[in-house]
């Protein structure tokens, strides 16, 4: 699987979708460490704003660099920075799609500037975020 | 667990360590759909500039939210937003903390600003960050 | 993360909780290799006495060990010693909340001993326990 | 599956195998929330008594439950109690072998008394234990 040059044009956009479960909470956990009882604990959640567990932010993040990663501008790719902002929650059960768009080249098409954004089963928006990678070593 | 009133200082720090595993990586790839072979594909990594299969960007960015959710501002706090830039590699078998800083208060102490710093066992800064999070309803 | 010395007073208590899930019941009879069809086969659990599947005894019983491992005694303490009862079943779903509590210092303050007790959601005690730590190289 | 009536010997013995893997570790951390850095934090593990990371003492008892439920007493059994001492610690890597014993029937033979020992690869005792089920409803 060698890498090849690709080039990308501005509005180019690409998607990955998931429901995401419960294993996919619990061993986002596992794997992060992250026992928040937000996500980990029924009982303490129902007592919050949310009134249920929520997904840990970053498990839904992640969608973006599966994106990334995968297809647009997929292997090869080196993610450089990524900023997110957490506008909805998400629950157990939830069907994700992560879109990324091309938005920006940067020095000499070396970087690639992809805006973000990641929408539920009814398109709410849960997450927005900007990606910067370089495509060109 | 109900969540008590917390106040915060500027400078005020907290941490979080992991030795970063092959089934943790093989575990995030199969929760966030990212089967870059770059994470997943030995032979495949041997053949580019990292020389070996490297750690998910997100799955090492993750450790942030684990110090945010459980440690400081702790359960209850609600995560806004979060920016990271990739400065280095992690490879299986690093060990690796995150590290989190009240640096600012905003809105009336309502939000709460803190850099994020992650390095490895060489004291290698591999992820520095930007996380706001809400901790007054 | 050197480990400080600390003073524990008899009747000092530490909590941990979580919701148990059918992922985790999965993953604890793939660490465990215990398939028995209790925990595993839905259509035999329901044949018998438990009319579902439980969790596996010892996933719950080592609620007791994240407590003491992480907060009381918390990290440098060294597990001598278990017992547990199995008080009612555990069904996926429940939250648990396991409660470690110090009972006895012995041999110079070097053993610590802990009663514990896990709780579900309706706070019916699903175990009892006790646990013999080392504090003291 | 039904259950079927058994008869047991004092003696008689069984027992299950298995290497304790790093992804057994990050799995039992996982699902059970004990993140004590002695299991997942080898440069942490480094400077302690036991020179690199552990296995959870309640992952390797877990294996004695697995002989319990699936081989003697077998399906269909209730847990009543498990007492275990750890003995020496367990590093990732090392094959372990839970051996369980017929040692006394109690209540007109509705109760069995198990023995238990867990060895490694060097035939070293890690874990030495007694269970009580009930065999008999």
């Amino acid at each position: 699987m060698p890498r090849t040059v690709k080039t990308f044009e501005i509005g180019q956009k690409a998607s990955f979708s998931k429901t995401i479960t419960e294993a996919d909470v619990v061993a986002f956990a596992g794997v992060s460490g992250d026992f928040n009882p937000l996500h980990i604990v029924e009982d303490y959640a129902k007592t919050t704003m949310f009134g249920q567990r929520i997904a840990h932010g970053m498990l839904t993040a992640s969608l973006i660099s599966t994106v990334l990663g995968m297809i647009l501008p997929g292997p090869g790719c080196v993610y450089l920075s990524q900023s997110v902002k957490f506008v909805k929650p998400v629950h157990i059960g939830d069907t994700l799609t992560a879109t990324v768009e091309v938005t920006e080249w940067a020095q000499d098409r070396a970087i690639l500037k992809l805006s973000n954004q990641i929408t539920n089963q009814n398109d709410d928006i849960v997450i927005t975020g900007e990606s910067v990678t370089l495509v060109r070593d």
